[in-house]
């Protein structure tokens, strides 16, 4: 990402585009993104980015760089994408998404935003200039049903929840976009993303973050499934860097799919408590209460909680060393300083 | 199928609809169900067929049958599929595509036919007073790159054309919408289908019947792809039996999709010729010619040409015995007699 352009050729700035920006991840993202300065574009150049547009249906707060533009809509619309993506655009982040929770309890609202939205945006980015970068945020829920531990990248997919069909269907309709010059596509299959500030979301997964942040809090938390549920997990500075990784891997390294299985690390919830009472004590870990949870149960146990990724792997993607650091990590980056 | 109804219950007639009606598949499946007479519901009764709706962008011609009726329209029309189908329906076999040429050549036309319409059709069963049966003509196109030989039926969906990528859109919607309690669904992966009568068309395959029909009608015939390329196919009598057997299957008989590799011989294209001229003579077999097209052969070439059905076989699907007999059955079934 620090190689320079040549001096002979005039390269443009780099225009970068994140759905989702006013979430956790995209924010987050953006604030990577401004830092580094610069992107490989789908030519293998290195750009500065000089435009930000961080587009969600609410603004993202607190980031003031002049690089930055905000914009509000809904991504399902197809005159507000056509509004919304410059036809000089370099790169798609597309992180916007239906949570697991709630595009299970509505099925429309999940196809309309996993679906229908991820379609608009990839409809819009045929009528660019160029063919640019187009990031998914894909999910681990893309699998589902039998499958060998660990998980190799070319497992079927066969997703047990609408959320995961929406995901699945998604990576299809980028990876034929590619192939047929749309886009240059990369589909990542994220790990659940833990710790995670803030509030508890509909995600099925909201209480792998809420179990230790909310005792780093001070408040009760409650775990909705068993203690021996495994999970495949990321912290959130690991996966910005994966995502990254992605982004500037060559088209030359993918095969027949553009789809990365994301590295991470399999714990079960017992552990993930237990690195919590290694890090803050018994008083912050006896916090965690069990409470058993089908609805959220049916979900999250479908999902296989172990890979082998190999492609993410040789193109320099890493994991956290363990569930300790995880949780470091959430005490360094996101825990509210009071 | 021939069970009847329990005496004790009051079961109205049922109401079936196929779209691409007026193809050549639609109006055999047709005329195969008038003869029939009746099909098992959704909730395991048999019972006799009274309404036999043909849907198609053209009327279907030669069916005249008190219990049929046609209607031409859009599928992708959403309006259009509310008035076409009545609320009290009870099976869709869902035929109506796009074919892999056409879709190659026209990425939009695909999506709309092969996906919207797909999405529309399901939509609105949904709204209908009971689940119906849906069964949806996938094709063996969903697959593709390396593959054990043969191909079992758990193998990882990676078409490597718009066609394919369209058909596994449509199978993950229809599982989903099954798991979902909206239809009871079943999407059948369909060998090729040889020999079909009649003329040309923009699948890929339409090679596999041109070289036995054309050659039996004393008009010379191109053979796209090399002698040595296998395939896995099906007569048209024979798949109309296994779309029967799938809509019959009982949902218990589906594990985590609803998916099945529907059964087919493995054959190079220089056996089909070396049966038709078993068949039919040298002089028939000598009208084959051979020039070698490389946009028909990328798209045949990444199809898998050998399967395990297990679940098919399983369920009572059948093959044919060799191509030999394909090659009689459309002499009897579809050849014009003069």
């Amino acid at each position: 990402m620090s190689a320079t352009p040549s001096h002979t050729e005039i390269v443009a700035s780099m225009r970068i585009i994140i759905t989702g920006g006013a979430g956790f991840l995209g924010a987050r993202l953006a604030r990577r993104l401004l830092e580094l300065g610069s992107l490989t574009d789908s030519r293998g150049r290195s750009r500065a980015i000089d435009k930000l547009l961080l587009v969600d249906v609410v603004a993202a707060q607190g980031l003031c760089d002049p690089r930055v533009l905000h914009l509000t809509g809904d991504l399902a619309d197809r005159r507000f994408v056509e509004q919304a993506i410059s036809t000089d655009t370099d790169t798609v982040f597309h992180l916007a998404a239906a949570v697991s929770g709630e595009a299970e309890a509505d099925f429309d609202l999940g196809m309309r935003v996993n679906l229908d939205a991820t379609r608009a945006l990839l409809d819009r980015c045929r009528l660019l200039s160029a063919p640019p970068k187009f990031v998914f945020a894909s999910s681990l829920a893309v699998f589902g049903g039998l499958l060998p531990d660990p998980v190799p990248d070319d497992a079927p997919l066969n997703p047990q929840a609408s959320y995961g069909v929406q995901k699945a269907i998604g990576e299809y309709l980028v990876y034929d976009m590619t192939r047929k010059g749309f886009v240059d596509g990369r589909s990542l299959r994220l790990p659940t993303v833990t710790v995670r500030p803030g509030k508890p979301n509909r995600a099925a997964s909201s209480f792998a973050s809420g179990i230790v942040r909310e005792p780093l809090a001070g408040i009760d938390a409650n775990c909705p499934v068993a203690a021996t549920t495994r999970m495949w997990v990321t912290a959130p500075r690991t996966v910005i860097d994966n995502l990254l990784v992605g982004h500037e891997a060559p088209a030359s390294a993918f095969g027949l799919t553009r789809s990365i299985n994301v590295p991470g690390i399999s714990v079960s919830v017992g552990e993930m408590v237990a690195a919590l009472r290694r890090v803050a004590g018994d008083k912050v870990a006896d916090r965690v209460q069990w409470n058993f949870d089908p609805a959220i149960d049916r979900i999250v146990s479908t999902w296989p909680a172990n890979f082998a990724p190999k492609l993410g792997t040789a193109l320099g993607m890493q994991a956290d060393h363990d569930f300790d650091s995880i949780v470091h990590a959430y005490i360094a980056d996101d825990m509210p300083k009071t």
